[in-house]
């Protein structure tokens, strides 16, 4: 089975890379971005939609699948591909980043419900041990262990192409000493998920790595090292990345110069349109943000060059598009913007209808696709910084 | 412009009839099923999928979208079929029904948000009097007099092929004195109705009388001579309909039988498909209600026949479909059973994922469609009673 990864770096003054990311369900041209389809499902937009809005890969959440509908179920299905039908490239997490950004008291927006994430999930994190991490199921209340190895087995119950090691998601707030021995136990537990992913693969998926070490340089270069000298497909750049986005493309470019180059660099959780950009530029293949989705949900539509208010959106709420008659982005080939304008999608967000929040969604969608083949385009012509100017705020 | 209804009765032991509706838009072949896209939205559902699952006609109702977004938003978008993409046929109703049954306490589940109905609505109704409805709006709480003049200017504005005259709705548990003068009333409202469309009419809307009664045959006759000596394009069948199935299979059937054989004949509000059959036998024409996109919206799937436990639909929130890896209806060409198992379903059900009312809408759409289908070729082939036998628990 063909499952490999190939880039080129054409001439020019960034490290941006083109590459092709070859899976067992198609190949992805890179860089791409990775849209959220957290419980098995894109809110509000089916697979065949995705697709003709040109999505290469999406990626589920195993925090989330474990606990509803569990991942033994979606194996009767035949795996999460069939089970939703998905016949694209996917990937999994590890189900840490849930877990650990809900125990350390920062709120995961992208749980449903905020209000009961708020008192419920805050105390959902019980212990975390070498074993693993303990925590409650917000689905029933029970206690779920999750080790290294629990998620890898999940993970191929689930059957993504791409999974990820579990690790310890260490927030800004915590010293340097503890990002430390939280690294040395994350780098513990990458091994036990390798050795776990080695014993029981089946030959279809491949492991991420993720390199740890917060806001240090020192623990970043021993994160790399580390990773660098695993046997990893690929390299997902995790941790602490600091407070402000300049600290963030700080870590980003330190962290992505300094790894292996010949596989594919992911950077978790990071959607953006001028964060992705930045990253491109310091070498990145692969983006994945619940952002573009999030976002349409609450009325956010995407549009290239920014909002006149200096955003990376409008905001279909505003009055001021009553009467718009105009699509969301004049010239976007979005099915949302080929067939509806700004006046009936306001429309549809002031009488709470369910349909806007789709029909924003596929435009998002699009837009971020449009995005990342512009990118794609403007390393291919060696004049990304030209793109970059059309389409960041 | 062509703008007729012809139909042929097959030879048969029943009134069942074939139509063909020929709108501006389209043309529905009849018996035919109208699918509710109240705020000018199916929920969940865009035009590209409804048309995909041979929907032939929708509509959208004038008590909602007066409100929000306002019939001279739709105006300045060139009407209802360019502001939601749907370019078929389409029926707008009076706006009566929804401020009566809200006024005369009878709670409208079709209203969003049934707590705010029942607190706020109830209340909405201020006052009928012979000029018109006031009620206050639920949007802003403001005044509002919907007159039978206003009611036809409003349906210009939406532009719907098929409008309706204003009527006051009567539930089943007023006085046939009660029943007499509303009906009297209603009748000068109809005629009220017929001047202005006659008035401001462009020739590309055709307007239907409503036969009213309530449950007495000697005022359901008065009814029926009305429309019958009025230039009406088509009848609606409307007023209270009894207290139960029989009662109301008996007031259609007496209804029915009397009307003008020359015009289409449609039944308002009602969607099971054991009455669909009924009426379709008494010479019904097309049917509307929300029953079946708001019965997937709870996770109410159609089937053919019924379910096991004798309803016509089966429950997708049943743990018992958790590892059910077959589509909602074996056979069914819908796109969501070409897709998706009841155990992804189920799974999305519990999630509270977005996709799965949208998801079991489309298998409701194309059940309908399909159940309509085989009436028209029962009624062709003259076997309409073994095609029953087939739909109906």
């Amino acid at each position: 089975m063909t499952f490999s990864f190939t880039y080129t770096i054409p001439h020019s003054h960034s490290k941006a890379r083109l590459g092709v990311l070859t899976t067992p369900h198609g190949t992805i041209n890179t860089p791409a971005f990775i849209f959220c389809a957290t419980k098995a499902s894109i809110k509000g937009v089916d697979p065949v939609q995705m697709k003709k809005e040109k999505t290469q890969i999406i990626l589920s959440n195993t925090y989330h699948l474990m606990l509803q509908p569990g991942g033994e179920v979606v194996e009767n299905s035949g795996g999460l591909h069939k089970f939703m039908g998905w016949d694209g490239p996917m990937l999994t997490d590890s189900g840490g980043y849930q877990i650990f950004s809900l125990g350390h008291g920062s709120v995961s927006q992208e749980i449903k419900g905020r209000r009961q994430a708020q008192g419920e999930h805050r105390k959902s994190l019980v212990k975390i041990t070498e074993d693993g991490a303990m925590f409650r199921s917000y689905t029933d209340g029970n206690k779920q262990l999750l080790t290294p190895e629990r998620s890898i087995k999940i993970q191929k119950q689930l059957g993504a192409d791409l999974i990820v090691v579990l690790d310890e998601c260490t927030p800004y707030n915590v010293t340097k000493n503890y990002t430390r021995r939280s690294m040395e136990m994350s780098h513990r537990w990458a091994i036990r998920s390798l050795n776990e992913f080695n014993r029981i693969t089946n030959g279809e998926q491949r492991l991420y790595g993720i390199v740890q070490g917060g806001v240090y340089q020192d623990l970043r270069n021993e994160g790399i090292d580390f990773v660098n000298s695993t046997k990893f497909f690929g390299h997902a750049i995790g941790g602490s990345l600091g407070a402000t986005k300049e600290q963030m493309y700080e870590i980003v470019g330190y962290t992505a110069a300094r790894l292996s180059t010949d596989r594919p660099i992911h950077l978790l959780g990071i959607g953006g349109i001028r964060d992705i950009f930045s990253g491109v530029k310091h070498g990145i293949d692969t983006f994945d943000c619940v952002h573009p989705t999030r976002l349409a949900r609450h009325g956010g539509a995407l549009v290239k060059g920014g909002s006149d208010t200096g955003r990376e959106h409008i905001n279909l709420r505003n009055s001021k598009y009553k009467l718009d008659k105009e699509p969301i982005e004049p010239g976007c080939d979005c099915s949302t913007c080929s067939s509806y304008s700004r006046s009936y999608l306001h429309h549809l967000l002031k009488a709470q209808e369910l349909l806007a929040l789709s029909l924003i969604t596929v435009h998002n969608v699009r837009f971020m696709n449009r995005c990342l083949e512009a990118i794609r385009e403007g390393i291919a012509n060696g004049n990304l910084d030209e793109v970059e100017k059309e389409w960041v705020v």
